[in-house]
């Protein structure tokens, strides 16, 4: 199985809408925040790959609501790569309401790499983020 | 085949990104702003809903990014309502980019109705909405 | 006195709060709407300034919120050049509820223009968006 | 002098726009959760001033943008009050880049306090909220 990667997102006033629940579009936001910290204390973190002309949209996103969470709660994410393929990369994420234990949604993420727009396999363009790409998905 | 329903969105600048794109979050926004737009241009608007009580929260959001999209680009979202039991929603979307021509996103939504934070089959809540849902996916 | 330009900006769902009234946060970027609408209109568009190379980037802003909207208001912003300098810009901006009359905000933004980061007089750097912007402050 | 809070933001990729900084309608969400976090922190927090039906608007904010901000930079944000009076709320914002040491932006916002949409006096109809506040402002 997979290594486990955590992040902890606390619902801000701002994300809240007015069913007074946090708004579902920055789910969407939080898995952003989770990938970019997990890349980042993994050695391939977003800011270092742009530096050498790398980025890595989102190809797909996904994300079931199973329980509300509101203003104030901590969230915390629990991601983990389903597959790394060196051109593409595939996440899921649970996302945990610290609070009361329970289990608030459900996502995955598909990202490529690109380099001046075009797709690049990142074993070839850039073997040092694929071999910390790898280690991520280690158990 | 069910009803067609448009609504045009313009691409924002504080909706790009340093990618110098539309962020990936504001689709899923987009989604609810075509969604606002074609159920209350067909008598069951979210003002109207929650009026007497009823919520419509997002289940899940699923969206499939093509292509780019940019500040000053006007994207034309078509949604048609996919199924609709009483009880759910189901909603699907493309989004074309007007200048290119261009497919640029493919999206899905699903939806239940609440009162009082209790499931409701708007069947039996609240005909009148039922009966104008039930129009809207009609050829 | 100079001369008036108006914008409609609807509010939208994800915008309010559970206040159940937009977000304060969310009217600085309506008077970004209206600036690059108003802008765009004038021959002076950000597109077309960015395009050889030219930012305006918001060096203050200030909004004082009188009245709260809420989602589906339809909110009316009439803007007005209060001074430009050919290195500054000047907006004043208030914004009315169409439903109500009522005037719910007034606000003020301030911008420079910057070429690869750094300030520059467009009076000289690009004399016909100069012509564009003496053109909107005038009666 | 009145206490000094503080609070750290780390700026999301999502607040970034295509001058790859920080948009600036974002530092008006960050001067919020400062205040959000300042608040709670001291007894007076927003979950529990709301919890028996007070809610604190914003009734105007400003902001001088000095330096931009960027993806991963960690802003930290040094707040005091500088006037309670039991009716408004008047807090100003420094917010530093902790990377360069330097002051990105300076802020103020002001707060009224309203119980079914009436303003109010805390002093009078919450004292412990109103002491709460007042201890905020002591050196």
């Amino acid at each position: 199985m997979a290594k486990m990667h955590e992040y902890v997102h606390e619902v801000q006033y701002y994300e809240t809408d007015q069913m007074a629940v946090a708004h579902h579009s920055n789910y969407i936001r939080w898995l952003e925040e989770t990938r970019v910290a997990v890349l980042e204390r993994n050695g391939c973190g977003y800011a270092a790959m742009e530096a050498v002309g790398i980025v890595s949209p989102v190809v797909s996103v996904a994300c079931k609501y199973l329980r509300p969470t509101r203003f104030g709660d901590r969230v915390r994410v629990r991601a983990h790569i389903t597959q790394y393929t060196g051109v593409r990369l595939y996440i899921a994420y649970e996302l945990w309401n610290e609070k009361t234990g329970e289990l608030c949604a459900e996502a995955t993420s598909e990202h490529c790499f690109l380099r001046q727009n075009k797709p690049i396999s990142l074993k070839r363009a850039a073997p040092a983020f694929h071999v910390a790409m790898q280690k991520l998905c280690e158990e």
